[in-house]
């Protein structure tokens, strides 16, 4: 079970960057994929929260994951194809299949509350069975903060047990430590991830195969050199450099204030751009964010 | 202001019915549409929460939304358009208005929760702006219970400041009377429709216009009945019947429940069919919804 689990490492939910009407840009978000993979990412988890995934059409997702299947490998990506409506998951997650991405991350349908195990279990087994394709990877995409809706363990191991070459992982980002090691103690092997770099040391060390973080979207080195000495002498100072980082940009709204650090770093004001309800950085949390993480030796403009 | 608000009396929110595919059955959704308007309907707001917009494609929503507009009056017609993302919003809402609908019905985007007020300004004001037409009337739909995130009252005064010929009435699904009160208070005048037929007579007193309730798929002539006498001796004594009817049905799942009648009054097992994660009732709960309905006298089976 599970030998199928081909992710681990530093998975980077991939900012997306818009033009000058909002649409997606397809040119600056191929490069920044490119970028994060020389930077040490192991993979790509496309339209997730950090993403603004579900502020992008469905439209929109395929034409940019066909923009990217053809710029990197796609064994090394893991879009999010979670939908509220079933044809929208089935047709994201056929495609995604389709292209060869190495997997998709699922989150469950998120607008009815309160639904029960039954009812999240038969929209999965529907999702798996509609594309019907062995080489389908589903990693559950648990975010209960956010989506309020999640995947609970004795929901996962049914859904395990019910598709055991298919449902191969997880990206863990309840913030709840405990939930985590629950799941890495029913459930060996699986492909644990958690979805912030702080925990990434507790969840190498429980069995866990990495993480899914925002902020490697602009850290990814930081991380990578943590999930790469994890064992070593130095992982504790590593781990607390990459926490630090993580607790000064966190000190802001999360994704704004990446797209502003991009915009700082690559001298471009386009990616400052963000579909509303979400609001780019104003000037006083811009010039914050810069001024923390100058003290912290990050490194905000271009070379 | 407002003298636009072309809407009032009791509206349905649509259940919508599917194939065995689970692919969306304009015959039967186009049949009880009109079925609804004889039995004393004044509108119909489609893909709302009963209707299981957000299970539905914006391709489906597209598709029944034009057949139902050829089978009748689009002016009677408050589709829900509001997505998670911007481009899906717009491209219903410019639809809506391209068929005549007398409105639609604005749910917030959804997906992030704790967004301010300014972001969900913007965002309403983009959708506005983009459909770009003074044929658009907004009634925005506020159900925190189900979305989390709602319209405050600073909010609807914002939008309504800015776009008072467009941001006409609201469908207040909060359970919560103080917060209709408020809005009653704050904007005479507007369009305001309660989300639950237990709150019509309150409603009325207080100005507003109707409501748009989910029992009104099945119970449509008694909570006309009640707005036609409101001012009435029947009043109360109508009043109560009605009451006891959503009583009855909301002691079980509503939408299931009411595809349950649905299924029962029309001979027709084909309407108990629901999206994952909802579930049709079991056969006790059916069972029990059968003879709770017998009791009040209420007619399941087709005459």
């Amino acid at each position: 079970m599970f030998e199928d689990q081909a992710f681990s490492g530093v998975l980077v939910p991939v900012l997306t960057p818009y033009d000058a009407e909002l649409a997606p840009d397809a040119g600056r978000f191929v490069a920044h994929c490119r970028a994060l993979l020389d930077e040490g990412a192991t993979g790509l988890a496309v339209f997730g929260t950090t993403s603004e995934g579900n502020a992008l059409s469905v439209d929109e997702k395929l034409r940019l994951l066909e923009e990217l299947a053809a710029g990197v490998s796609a064994a090394k990506l893991m879009p999010g194809t979670g939908c509220c409506a079933l044809p929208d998951t089935v047709a994201l997650t056929e495609r995604a299949v389709r292209l060869g991405c190495g997997g998709v991350l699922l989150l469950p349908p998120f607008y009815y509350k309160a639904v029960d195990d039954d009812g999240l279990f038969a929209y999965a087994a529907e999702v798996i069975e509609r594309v019907g394709d062995p080489r389908l990877k589903v990693y559950l995409y648990h975010i209960p903060p956010v989506a309020q809706v999640g995947w609970s363990l004795p929901l996962i191991e049914r859904l395990v047990a019910a598709y055991p070459e298919t449902v191969v992982g997880i990206k863990d980002s309840s913030g709840d430590w405990a939930n985590t090691e629950a799941v890495l103690g029913a459930l060996p092997g699986f492909g644990t991830f958690v979805g912030s770099e702080a925990f990434l040391l507790d969840n190498l060390k429980g069995g866990g195969v990495g993480c899914i973080t925002a902020t490697a979207n602009v850290t990814a080195a930081a991380i990578r050199a943590v999930y790469d000495n994890w064992r070593g002498s130095e992982a504790a100072r590593l781990n607390d450099e990459m926490v630090a980082l993580r607790k000064a940009i966190q000190a802001y709204p999360m994704i704004p204030a990446l797209k502003e650090i991009m915009a700082q770093r690559n001298g471009d004001p386009a990616w400052r751009r963000i579909r509303p309800p979400l609001a780019a950085l104003d000037a006083e949390q811009a010039a914050g964010l810069t001024r923390d993480l100058a003290r912290l030796a990050f490194p905000m403009a271009a070379e």
